[in-house]
């Protein structure tokens, strides 16, 4: 059974085929948010440290933290943002950025061991980001493309993603440290997109075993209702073998969804936290007495 | 591609891996329905049709027709019960009962193909109900038991559905007209029901290439938010190839959930469905001006 170990100073999360489904949260993210974008720019943290509050409230197990901002020092800014982060949060975090010298201050000054967001198949990625990730003893989300692009055809994604599990090992990077995202395309503009990502988990499943996860809201974009889409996805993508998905815990339909999809797929043990989640004593014993004595009855046991 | 053809006398239905997913409306069954079960034995079927109608209403494709009763003339409550449903819908029927006689009765009077709800893999039922399929030229549910039970071994399963394909075939019955239904277990008493059934699916599909169908409720049984773990559960079974359920059209978080598994699965063309269902001009314009603008843009489109 692959498990991909990921901490924070005091925390372990496992993501794994026989463990509930992990929720990244992706809020921390200035990309498209222009008001967030301003404060950390100049150097105004709160809404990063709120949202990483509210985000865990709400179940996430790990955190998305990028500080990607056009113009800024990136480096700078991802390293502090982290570092407060984990001031206010104890999940793991994922380490979220393009360029490698903000990889490399966030890996700085992390505690614990992070998830590092993200390495592709292109061949100058791969031997700037990999030795990063084994000199820091990450983890790493390895995203299927390449120089190529995006191919649409799920055979040359999964070739892809064996490429980075293989250039990973020769860095002595072990494949249960290596989360692949396969790539959702929006579902409104590509009809297939849906049956190719489900073809080429089972793929990533059974044939590499690797843990697998995805930036999930992208799969309804330009769809209206599209909360009930994307929670509706993770659903049959849990049921193809993703372990894992950045997304926004806040979304009721999205993560009522994925807790109704840990337990179909057997991994919410007994429906022990689908029944403390969506329970309601009161109404299911129907007076104040009956409350009072349900209440008593709990209290006897 | 297995295509089940199901029809009344002026409406066809395909079931379909290319197609979008069949919802069989499940209410008119006086099983568990104490009032309807007394309405309908005292030849009062006037909830049958409204049930019908609103079944219709709410999208259901296909309606299944169920009147066993206990002490009651089964075979004389479901042939009238049936042809007040099709006096009032053209959807095409499932004639649901355990009892050669009813669904005979059934039959005689149907306008059109039906689906007969049900055969098992037991011999002697195998040897009532299929000649009657034969005669009728109708489609058949195949659930996957036999005399031994219901084995708790998907693989197992798989050979009941395997031998009462073949069996079919000698009293020249197609296999592109048995809907197999893999048996869905309560997920709350049996955490790996969810698993198994998704397991046999894949199988059922890529080997024997049939289609299938469940009782889509009974997955949920005993749990708290129970729609939102059936409407989960088909969206999971439809990634792995289920092609309609027997279900209560009624509940808006279980034909949500169909809705945008369609859409997953690709078999909602440009999300057309979707759309049309969803999507709300004024909310996403804002003002009473743009929403009076967005009418006058699509007038003149």
């Amino acid at each position: 059974m692959t498990h991909t170990v990921i901490s924070s100073a005091t925390k372990e999360v496992v993501i794994g085929f026989d463990r509930p489904f992990v929720m990244i949260g992706e809020r921390i993210n200035p990309t498209g948010r222009k008001a967030l974008a301003e404060e950390m720019k100049n150097g105004d943290f709160s809404r990063v440290e709120s949202d990483a509050v509210a985000q865990v409230a709400a179940g996430a197990h790990m955190l998305d933290v990028n500080a990607g901002i056009p113009l800024a020092d990136e480096p700078a800014l991802l390293a502090r943002a982290i570092q407060l982060v984990q001031g206010v949060t104890d999940v793991p975090l994922s380490i979220d950025s393009s360029i490698i010298e903000a990889l490399d201050a966030g890996l700085a000054v992390y505690k614990g061991k992070p998830l590092v967001n993200s390495v592709t198949g292109e061949e100058e990625v791969m031997e700037r980001v990999l030795p990063l990730v084994a000199k820091y003893g990450a983890a790493v989300v390895a995203i299927s493309n390449d120089e190529t692009g995006i191919s649409i055809d799920p055979d040359v994604r999964f070739q892809v993603a064996q490429r980075i599990v293989n250039r990973a090992a020769d860095y002595g990077i072990p494949s249960h440290d290596i989360v692949v995202d396969p790539l959702v395309m929006p579902i409104g503009a590509m009809g297939t997109a849906g049956r190719q990502v489900f073809a080429l988990l089972r793929r990533l499943v059974t044939e590499l075993k690797v843990n697998t996860t995805c930036g999930a809201s992208n799969v309804s974009f330009g769809l209206p209702a599209r909360n009930h889409i994307t929670g509706t996805f993770l659903a049959m993508a849990i049921s193809n073998g993703m372990t894992s998905a950045i997304m926004n815990p806040l979304h009721p339909e999205v993560k009522t969804m994925v807790m109704a999809a840990d337990v179909l797929a057997g991994n919410d043990q007994d429906c022990a936290a689908w029944i403390r989640a969506k329970r309601d004593p009161g109404a299911a014993i129907g007076s104040r007495e009956g409350r009072a004595g349900g209440r008593r009855a709990r209290l006897a046991e």
